[in-house]
């Protein structure tokens, strides 16, 4: 099913999205168990840093010699108003601090959906005006991200979140927007957003062809996980790798004729499975599969 | 939300996928149950036919007056050896025949996703294959179908089922396959499966630009649902039509422009709601939301 000639990745590459045992530790219990599994790299949610607080995070961080390969997440641009809208670029602009002071490479966008009320239900079926206000919003936080120096990512989400979480659902329209705003913006492949797009290999080769003025590639991130058969749960039912349908050897070799030779982020929700087990056998069983299926 | 000039649609393009309400009732109650509600035209399902027997099927549909929009469905074409792809030939074969033998407008294909061992379970990761698979199906069974002079409708699915129902999930696929295979072959438009996508103006007005030697429109189906937030089931969990986030007007409005004239097909799959309720009730709703919202 995949080239005979695929090399295996290096696992040096490998780095843990911290949503993956999120619901057995706290982030310091994580950082301690990277520390044991020999995991040199992190993604940590902002949520999670809150807990811990963000000075004793980056204290940690950096006694355990950590690279955060990215921080998640910024994004959620679109809100009914002119009010809620101005409050997310706040936030979006805490969440810029937070990543420079974790020293992430990137800041990952989750960039909304529809405007939503207050209570959560949607305000609005107008897709193209939430598309609208997530062009406005990045271009407005890359005022702020890109003199400080913090690249933003964004992250193209599978089209059964279009509604409430991302409108942004191909790498086509992320290479789109990251064509019209211009530099300190690039894309966080995520395997299972895009596995499906018939135009994922010319998407990513686009996008390792654009380059910033400082040479940088657009390809920030890979996220690594699996699509499982059946998939019973629309947010939280994602695959260890090699248990789903997800050909990563391919999508890695994309990645990597393009260019990218950044970190292979593992992120998995799975409130069925794995984050009902031992953690460190969590942490155990990504790392071998990374190395035998990525 | 929506452009306060469109017109409500005309109550004489109604159509009733018979899946509406497959839970309560058989196909002949769900022909009665059309004649007392004055529905005109419905699009029924092959395990529906085959149970209440094809002749007995067609008679009942032409004694009630009722025009077939279309009929579900072909296709499922990959399988992992040559003999599950000859038997899915054969099989779509007599899809056709049915069709033929209904007088249906067109049989809608749901392509199939990864081939699939005989438990279910999928046998390959190779999606480009299962793609091949599926163009070589079609061109196969349009050397039937379009002698014939029965259409065939590729109904691009959402991308949440190109792992195991169809590994076509946009337009521009669909017109793509189209334009490589010609006459005969057009596409089915459901609202669910392709709201999301940011290219679906052009590639509707794309569709409708394509005409056949014989001047047919590509645009052969439309289908209507509504997409539900939060959605709890990613099959049997549709909306209403107004009950959900898709701006049903808008998108009739470009199938309008790109000159499509023909059935708005009800079809709600809803486990949770709608296929518990009086069927009767079910029918009103669907009319007075069509005339409503849609």
């Amino acid at each position: 099913m995949t080239a005979p000639s695929m090399t295996t990745p290096d696992p040096a590459r490998f780095s843990l999205n911290t949503a993956t045992v999120r619901a057995q530790w706290t982030l310091a219990q994580i950082i301690d168990g990277c520390t044991r599994h020999g995991i040199r790299m992190i993604s940590p949610w902002r949520d999670q840093v809150a807990k811990d607080g963000l000075k004793a995070t980056a204290v940690r961080v950096r006694d355990a010699e950590l690279v955060l390969s990215g921080y998640c997440r910024g994004g959620m641009f679109p809100a009914p108003d002119a009010s809620g809208r101005a409050a997310a670029a706040d936030d979006n602009r805490r969440a810029v601090d937070e990543a420079l002071a974790l020293g992430a490479r990137c800041l990952v966008l989750v960039v909304g959906g529809l405007p939503k009320r207050g209570d959560g239900t949607p305000a609005s079926k107008d897709l193209a005006g939430a598309r609208a206000m997530v062009r406005d919003g990045i271009a407005e936080l890359l005022d702020y991200a890109r003199p400080a120096g913090m690249p933003l990512a964004i992250e193209p989400l599978h089209p059964m979140y279009a509604a409430d979480r991302a409108c942004v659902n191909t790498m086509a329209h992320a290479n789109a927007l990251c064509d019209e705003l211009g530099d300190g913006l690039g894309i966080a492949v995520d395997v299972y957003h895009v596995w499906w797009d018939p135009d994922l290999r010319q998407e990513i080769a686009r996008a390792g062809r654009a380059r910033s003025a400082n040479g940088k590639s657009r390809l920030l991130a890979f996220h690594l996980s699996d699509w499982l058969v059946p998939t019973r749960d629309m947010l939280v039912d994602r695959g260890m790798m090699g248990d789903g349908v997800i050909d990563l050897p391919l999508i890695r070799s994309w990645m990597e004729d393009a260019g990218y030779r950044g970190a292979h982020e593992v992120e998995i929700f799975s409130a069925g499975n794995w984050w009902k087990r031992d953690p460190d056998e969590v942490l155990a069983t990504c790392k071998t599969r990374h190395a035998a299926m990525c």
